[in-house]
Formats: structure tokens, C-alpha cells, sequence
């Protein structure tokens, strides 16, 4: 492509809303634009990078045995109201009425449209398993956008939907598509890691997310140094240490003390002089409307997505200053297990087993108690694993040490059972004519995220540092003469040549300075640079720049092709990719 | 593609909802199905027809030097406001508020958006032209969605928007569109015409649709069948025959006649016995909120359109009855141009102009007047052409024959002028350093709705009939070999021949009865079958099928590849078609 023909509006300063380096990136470097919060125009080079993208996980699905389809934007309430989900998945979920005043919405995701699909289809076991798939538009209405591609409302997306006779197929569905996510990430030429994921919110047996590893991410991944453990934070099981099992024994008896005006554990433990090991942490929940407590060590934090899984629920949150009130008597800041509410049940973490004779809140103002034992003056519904893993915890799985990592979630695969093909009636005969719900599973990447988490990955001050695989072009040529004829048309004559390659090339063929060509090739991050002047051409050689590591070498004008195609094996290698 | 591992789910009945062919067939072959009204699913079969076509799309945009951009499906209100179109663009356009209650709408169109991406970048001459495109789903909340693909709600279409520095480039742009329009319709196989069209409605210059014959096609398109000229009925000119101007010209004095009950054309002319070509009909419209009368000989029907380009308006209706009983003093029926309330201007069509001693309504309930002499009895604001074309009119350019034909409009090429960039203040320095507002062009192309009328262009009792460049596979390489294993490995072994030679092909390997494999391969309307069978395998031969025109020959196994790559190339050739 000619740079001199071709819409890049590069930009000069960063632009004043923009708070991530992909974000800014994406912006300076002509990629996308901005139509109003949370929604983008994709430019050429944007699009381009974001095709390859697609047409990466399009060839692994493909692979994988899933076939593409094109599901609407625009979908009926009344699928949604089948599963519940017209009430409860909130805001997000832009809704509407058409010109007859029918509801609809905008689709955010596609599993009532896709079982509404194959519903009507798919009668048999012989029929299964089937894999559907789509690239396409979703909006999800954020309430507060951000940071460019990485949080929009309006983004592109790849899904897949996996249909199976019983929960074996489905886990080989499930694990076809973990390895097919694998395959494509890899050839994008990301550092990602899977990770154990909640399941919870959208349902289902189990879940991984993709992440792309990137200082900048938005999510914590707790990774074992020694085996393959991974999780986010929010999944993370935490090992139980050993120690004896001091459950309901005995301690000096409980009593109150006052502790004036200290609500938070360091003002506690100031006060009492105790480090906050000692003293137990009680935080009060409403899960799907009921009140619930949740217990752990005043270092430690707890884990309201565990707390919520171990109650059964849907949603939780913590309950407001009127509820807390009447369930403690007290202002916020004193709740304590022992006097709590008899209605609200009361889960701890299953550490706060190894020991006794705790400090904790009274459920009376300005107070606390000490001495307090578990068991002995209160009731615990159940120990469980509710807290937080820290970078101190062993890895649950072998016991070696964790390391806490930042990543960008990119795609997430779920196993969801039959959570809605029962609601919806979504069957099939079995091998004995019996009608059975189909097992199914949810699989999805976030497309035009992956091109913001390529450049949060790999960027400097001076731009984009694109993997090859997924650059808007592979390489730049940047034509030097000014005014040298001689160098015009030898440029000419290597552009025809890359492209007879089958390189994907942009041509920098415009009347700008060297300076502004050099600053624009490094903005847009193109993996390979590659420059001739004048005197280039008097030597015979063409200056080719490695943008990654901004190694340079020469290329002999004479046999060009032979040698580009030899250092340009070795740029996707040391990106750990193979030319396709 | 093997179709034991295809989702195909084909039908044996029409569906009960489905009024066209390509609706049928469409639903028939498993190809979409249908959401909610006006909004389908694009299934792996249809899919690959559509995509088919946007790549040839695709392939054209590029070669013509337009850029392919991806625009949001979610567009703001606030630009819309800007061009007005907020208020007056019906109710097809999806209006909603995201959860912070701002106005927004579903795309119908990108003339706001594409105009606003520019006017913030596009600051020099010497950055024009600029031609971006997109291949995008769009919606259009048509009040009565129907015949499938061909007018839905959701669809996908081709949208290209050019700017220019001056109307000179403007035209270069608008007939550069105009050349790969005709030739992605050629690639494509299917027989178009391109058409003058009227381009008031989206404002601007001038414009052409391009018309997929069918005699299904909803749209008529009036021919000549000496030279190039096409037109639809909205637009085709009419030639004004010779005759001396009687404008004015005497006649009897004009006097009442009581017509009890006679209201329309029919009736009058029977109560008088006279022929329909010695009445004028006044017809009374509403054109932008003002009355207008229109004239036209008895025999003819009124072009609203060009009453209304006449006038200079944007929206023509109807008069409603109490208008009418308000203008005329009488029930509808009677009007007529002598006597009309003054404030009503008349317009007359040119052929009023070549006779005198005319019927009209008399303003007067049950009355009309004869001997009526237009300049005479009653002011005439302008003749101009105001019918519709007849067959039996002549060419107006060329005075040939015209013919009418029935079309799909599949493609619009509209030159917009300063519509758009005028209202949103797009505008450039010139070489003089004036700002001048940019010259558009835009440009449509109806991509799933092609997919429609391909099939509504050639489809017989048995299916559809594709042609080989947008099939959904090219060729369908039948297996009848039932439980004989020498059937099923030498098909296993065409398959991958024909794989490797790089045709798309399906393999139907199913366990099916031969009927079944030939009624499916028929309906879902390969170009080409290819059918081996255990009789064609002992004689070393296998049947192929062109589906077009159902003519079967004999292939040898033995140097299959090279008869193949004939049969398909002669296949190609005879729907006008090169392989690529």
C-alpha cells in the first residue's frame, strides 16, 4: 500500500482523554477514532490489524471443527425473558422498543439466540456435538467506558457455542476449544497465560481465562513458579495450612471492651496494641436479598466471589448502613461474630480454625471483644476457603511459591452444562429415545481487545512494537531520494518486489523528511523497517531495522529477495512465530 | 467441507412466512433462519455466499482506491441533529437511550459518522480525494419487514463515502464507484442493468441504481431497446411528443355539468362518453407542509417524485380529505384547476400543453366543467414532465422502444454535492487558502440481499441455481457408494484431489439415500455436481452434473484433475464468468 494514497491521520500529541499506552497509541498512530464514549471508528491500519487478528482464531476454529456463522446484533426480549436474564443481567444490557413498541435488546452476548437456534434444529444424538461460531459487533452498554479498545461499549468479538449429548463430549468440546484458543494466541504472538476462572455469573461446571501477561493489565493472575497453576484473583484457592484444629476451644472467658472510635483493624489494633493476625475481620453480605457474614483474619481480605459461591447465589453485595445497623445494633465498623443477628449465617475462613482466643467486634457501638473462641461463643455455618490469595501463599496445587502477575483478559472459555439449554428446552432424543437437555459450552475472544493488548504488551516511547503476525503491514519501506529520481525508482522496483513475495508492505513513498517518515514507521509499530536513500543505493545496500529490538543491518540491493526473505524469517522467529 | 460435519439443516417444506423464492430456498437449503421479524441468522452455507460476495465487493473497492474502514453499528443522536435528519428521517431509523439517557440510534447509514470522522482530520486539498468504505451491518426499521434477505430489518451492506476538493472530482469519484459497481456485478454472475434514479430523498446531484433483473424484482425499469438509457419509474423522463402549443388556446366557453356520483376518471367518462385522454386529473398534494396541485391527461399517472423535485421539496404527500374539502369546496373527486383556492399552485404535465376543450373537476360537489381551456380559465404555475413513463412511450433520449422489466435494486451510487458537508461544516483549504466545503459522493451496495436476488434470478423447481463465483461451495462431490468401501476411498481420494487444486468443495459423505444426496446437492444449488458411484467406479468414470442447465457428462477417474479443471472451466465460462 502507498502511504501517499492511503488515510493514516497520525497525530503528534497525545490525546487528552486517553489514559492507557494502547489507548494513546492507537490514537497517535491513525488506527482508531473515537465516535462518542466508548465507541471507536476503525481506520484502515486498525481494521487491518484487527482482520488478522480474526482471521487467526477464524482458521483455528475452523481447525477445531467449529463452523462460522452470523448471529443478529439486534435481539427479541422474549429469549431473553426465557432465561431470566431480560431481569437480571443489568445495565449493561442496552434495551430497547421498535417502531411497534416490542422489546429488544442489543446483543452483548448470543447464548439465547444461539440455543434459540438450534433448538428447533437439532433433534438427535446424531446430530451432536455441533460448534457454532461467529465474529461479530456486541455492545455492552459499560457504565463508565475506558481506556480505549480495552473497555469500549461497542466491540468486536469472537464466539463459539458448543452443543453435546452428555458432559463428556462437552469436555472435549471444552478442552478442543482451550487448546484452539492456545494455537491462536500463539500465533498472534502474545505472551498470554490460561487461568483458572469463576464461573459464576454466566453459569456453568468450570472456566479459564486467556490472559495476555502485560504490566498495564487490569486484572491479578496468581501463577506458581514451579507447575502450570494459574488463576485470577478471583478464583484463586488458597492451600489450607496444617495446625491442629482449634475449633470451639477453649480461652480465657469473652469480654467486652470498649475501643472508642476505632472501626478499621489498624485502628483496632493500635488501640489494643495486637497485630491484626489476632483479630477477626466480619464483613456483612446480602446474597440474592439475604444477609450472610463472611469471616477472616484482620490481614487478610476476603473473597466475596468465593463467599458467594459457597452461599449458592447469584449476586452478592455488601449490605448497606441501615442493614448492618439493624442485624449489629451498632454502627458500622463493629460487627463481630458472637451476638451477630441469629437469622444471619455465618461462614469463616477455614484458617480462622487454627487458632483461638480472637479479638472481634461486639455488635455494640464503640466495642469490642476479646477472648473470643469459635464454636464455643458463636455458631459458624461452615470453614471454607473465603479469603484472597497473597504472593505468601503457597501454590495450592504442588505447594511452591506464587507470583503475582498483571494481565489483560482476551478470551475466557466456559463450560456452561445445561444452565440454558434447560431453561430454554433445548433437547435432543438419546440413543434410548429419551429426551435430554444438550450440554453446552461458551467460548469467547475478545478481537478488537487483542489489538490494544498487543501494543500494552509491546511498546516504547517511541510506539507500537507490532508482532508480525498482526501488524496493519509486516514492513515499511521508506523511500528517501527527495528528489532522486534514481532513488524513487529503485524503491519502486523492491516495492513490486516484496509484494510479488506475498509480503504484506506499506510504501512510504510521500514527499515528507526523513525525520517525520522514520517518527511515523516507529509509531505505527511496524515489525520491519526498511530504508533507502541515496547513498544506500550508491553502496548497494538497503537499511533494514529490526523495530523490536532496533537492530540494523544491510541488505544487499543486489539478490535482495533472497536476503530479505532469510532476515525476515529470523523477525517472526524471534517473535517465536513461523511464517504462515 | 464434509457434509457428514456441516450444519445444514434443510427443509422439505416452504415455510409457512415465506412469500418469495429466495425467501423459500433460502430457509429450504439451511442457509438463514429467521430470528425475530426482519432479523435472521446467517447459517454456515449462507454465510460463505455472503462473504463470497463481499470479498468480490471487497477486491473492487480496493482496486477503484477506496479504503476499507469499520464504522460503529451505534451512532449519537447529536450528529444527526447537525444534518437535521434526526427529525425528519422516519421511523426506520432505531431510536434509544443508553443508561446515562442519551439519544442514540441504530445505523441506517453512515453520511453523519463518516462526514464527522473526516471534517476533524481532512484539513488540505492536498488530502483529497478520499474514498473510505465499509462492509457493515446496518438497520432499518421497515414498517413491514417480509421476503427474507430481500427487505429485512438487519443486513449487511457495502457502504462507500468519497470527498473531493471539487465538483470535477467529485464526478471522477461518483463514475470511478459507477465502473467497479459493474464490475463487481459482473464478477458476481449476475445479469444487472445500471439505472438513472431519482436522488431527492438522500439529497444531492444525481444518481444511478443498479438493478439485478428478475421478474420477481419489486421494482419496474423503464428500457430502451435501441440504446443504453435505463431509468426506474421514479426517474425515466418522458418525452414531450411535437404538436403546436395550445396553451391558453379558445374553445366553447367552459360551463358546469352535473356528474352525480361520477368520481373517478371511469366513471366520468362514462357518464359523458367521452375517452379518458379529453380529462385532466387534478390530483392534491401536501409538499412539505404546503398544498400543491398536480395535472396530468386522464390516461396517465402522476410522478409524485418528480411533482415534488419540481417544487423543491423533501417530503410529498397526499392531501388528506378535509384538505381537499377545504381547497376544492367539495368531497374527493371533483377537483379541478379552474376555481381552485388561490393559494394553491398548479403545476401541469407538458402534454397539457398540446390540446384545449378539456373535462376536469369543477370544484363543486357531483359537478364537472367541459370546454375547460388551460391559460384560459385558470393559471398554470409551469408545465413540466410530471407522468409516469408508459411502455408505449418512446426512448427519451434516443426515440426508441422502450421496454419494461421487473429489477432488484442491489446497488446505489448517489453523488451527494455539499448536502452533508455543508450541515457539518466539513470543510478545506484550497490551493488559494479558502475554506471550501468537500464535494461528496456515496455509494451502496445490498450485500446479503444480493445472496436474495441471485437466487431470485435463477432458481428452478428443484432449488437454487448459483453462480459458481458466489455458491456456497463450487462443486458438491457426491458419494454413492453406500457400504462399499473401494466408493468410499476413491471419493475420499477425488475430494482431496479437488482440495488440493484449490476449489471449494463440499463432500457429501453422509450415510443418505442417493435421493436424498441429489435433492440436497439440487436445492442448495452447487454449480456443479460430481457423483460416483459404484457402477461409474468399475467403468472408471464419474458423472458430472451442471446444475445450471442440468446437462450431465462422463469425467475419467483417470486424469480426473486435468477433465475437471475443463468441465469447471467451461462451467465458469458459460455463466460469463473467469475463474479468478
Amino acid at each position: 500500500m502507498r502511504l501517499s494514497k492511503y488515510y493514516v491521520p497520525t497525530l503528534k500529541e497525545d490525546p487528552a482523554d486517553a489514559e492507557v499506552v494502547s489507548h494513546k497509541l492507537l490514537m497517535r498512530a491513525g488506527m482508531i477514532r473515537k465516535l462518542t464514549s466508548g465507541i471507536y471508528n476503525y481506520l484502515p491500519l486498525g481494521l487491518r490489524s484487527i482482520n488478522k487478528v480474526a482471521k487467526i482464531v477464524r482458521e483455528e476454529m475452523d481447525r477445531a471443527g467449529a463452523m462460522e456463522v452470523l448471529l443478529p446484533t439486534v435481539q427479541p426480549a422474549d429469549l431473553w425473558k426465557e432465561t431470566g436474564r431480560w431481569e437480571y443481567y443489568g445495565k449493561e444490557l442496552l434495551r430497547f422498543k421498535d417502531r411497534h413498541d416490542r422489546d429488544y435488546c442489543l446483543g452483548p452476548t448470543h447464548e439465547e439466540v444461539i440455543t434459540d437456534l438450534v433448538r428447533g434444529e437439532i433433534k438427535s444424538y446424531k446430530q451432536l456435538p455441533v460448534n457454532l461460531y461467529q465474529v461479530q459487533t456486541k455492545f455492552r452498554d459499560e457504565i463508565r467506558p475506558r481506556f480505549g479498545l480495552m473497555r469500549g461499549r461497542e466491540f468486536i468479538m469472537k464466539d463459539a457455542y458448543s452443543f453435546d449429548k452428555d458432559e463428556e463430549g462437552a469436555e472435549k468440546s471444552y478442552f478442543d476449544m482451550f487448546e484452539a484458543y492456545k494455537a491462536a494466541f500463539s500465533r498472534i504472538g502474545l505472551r498470554f497465560k490460561p487461568v483458572q476462572a469463576d464461573s459464576g455469573a454466566i453459569g456453568g461446571d468450570f472456566s479459564h481465562e486467556f490472559m495476555v501477561l502485560a504490566d498495564t493489565g487490569e486484572d491479578t493472575i496468581a501463577s506458581c513458579r514451579s507447575c502450570e497453576f494459574g488463576a485470577n484473583l478471583e478464583k484463586a484457592k488458597v492451600a489450607v495450612p496444617d495446625g491442629p484444629d482449634m475449633t470451639g476451644a477453649g480461652c480465657p472467658a469473652m469480654e467486652d471492651v470498649a475501643t472508642p472510635g476505632a472501626h478499621t483493624v489498624e485502628e483496632v489494633c493500635d488501640f489494643l496494641s495486637i497485630t491484626p493476625d489476632k483479630l477477626i475481620k466480619t464483613l456483612l453480605f446480602v446474597v440474592d436479598g439475604k444477609p450472610v457474614a463472611g469471616l477472616v483474619r484482620g490481614d487478610r481480605e476476603l473473597n466475596d466471589i468465593k463467599l458467594r459461591n459457597l452461599v449458592g447465589g447469584n449476586e452478592i453485595e455488601f449490605a448497606d448502613e441501615a442493614l448492618v445497623g439493624k442485624l449489629t445494633n451498632a454502627p458500622i465498623g463493629f460487627a463481630g461474630p458472637a451476638g451477630l443477628d441469629k437469622d444471619v449465617p455465618v461462614y469463616a475462613d477455614s484458617e480462622l480454625k487454627l487458632a483461638t482466643d480472637w479479638v472481634a467486634g461486639a455488635n455494640k457501638g464503640d466495642t469490642h471483644v476479646t477472648h473470643l473462641s469459635l464454636g464455643r461463643d458463636c455458631a459458624v455455618a461452615e470453614y471454607a476457603d473465603l479469603r484472597v490469595i497473597e504472593p505468601t501463599d503457597p501454590c495450592p496445587e504442588c505447594g511452591g511459591a506464587i507470583e503475582f502477575t498483571k494481565g489483560i483478559e482476551v478470551g475466557h472459555v466456559f463450560k456452561l452444562g445445561l444452565k440454558y439449554s434447560e431453561k430454554m428446552e433445548a433437547t435432543f432424543l438419546d440413543e434410548n429415545g429419551k429426551t435430554r437437555p444438550m450440554v453446552m459450552g461458551c467460548y469467547g475472544i475478545g478481537v478488537s481487545r487483542i489489538v490494544a493488548s498487543a501494543i500494552e504488551q509491546n511498546y516504547d516511547e517511541n510506539g507500537c512494537i507490532f508482532p508480525p503476525s498482526i501488524a496493519p503491514f509486516e514492513v515499511c519501506l521508506i523511500s528517501l531520494g527527495g528528489k532522486d529520481q534514481d532513488v524513487a525508482d529503485k524503491a519502486e522496483e523492491l516495492y513490486a518486489e516484496i509484494m510479488k513475495m506475498g509480503v504484506d508492505a506499506a510504501f512510504d513513498d510521500r514527499k515528507e523528511r526523513p525525520g517525520v517518515k522514520f517518527a511515523e514507521a516507529d509509531l505505527i509499530g511496524y515489525p520491519m523497517q526498511l530504508v533507502l536513500g541515496g547513498k544506500g543505493l550508491k553502496s548497494g545496500i538497503i537499511e533494514a531495522k529490526d523495530r523490536k529490538t532496533g537492530e540494523k543491518i544491510e541488505l544487499p540491493l543486489d539478490g535482495f529477495a533472497e536476503a530479505f526473505a532469510s532476515w525476515r524469517k529470523q523477525i517472526w522467529n524471534n517473535w517465536g512465530l513461523s511464517i504462515d
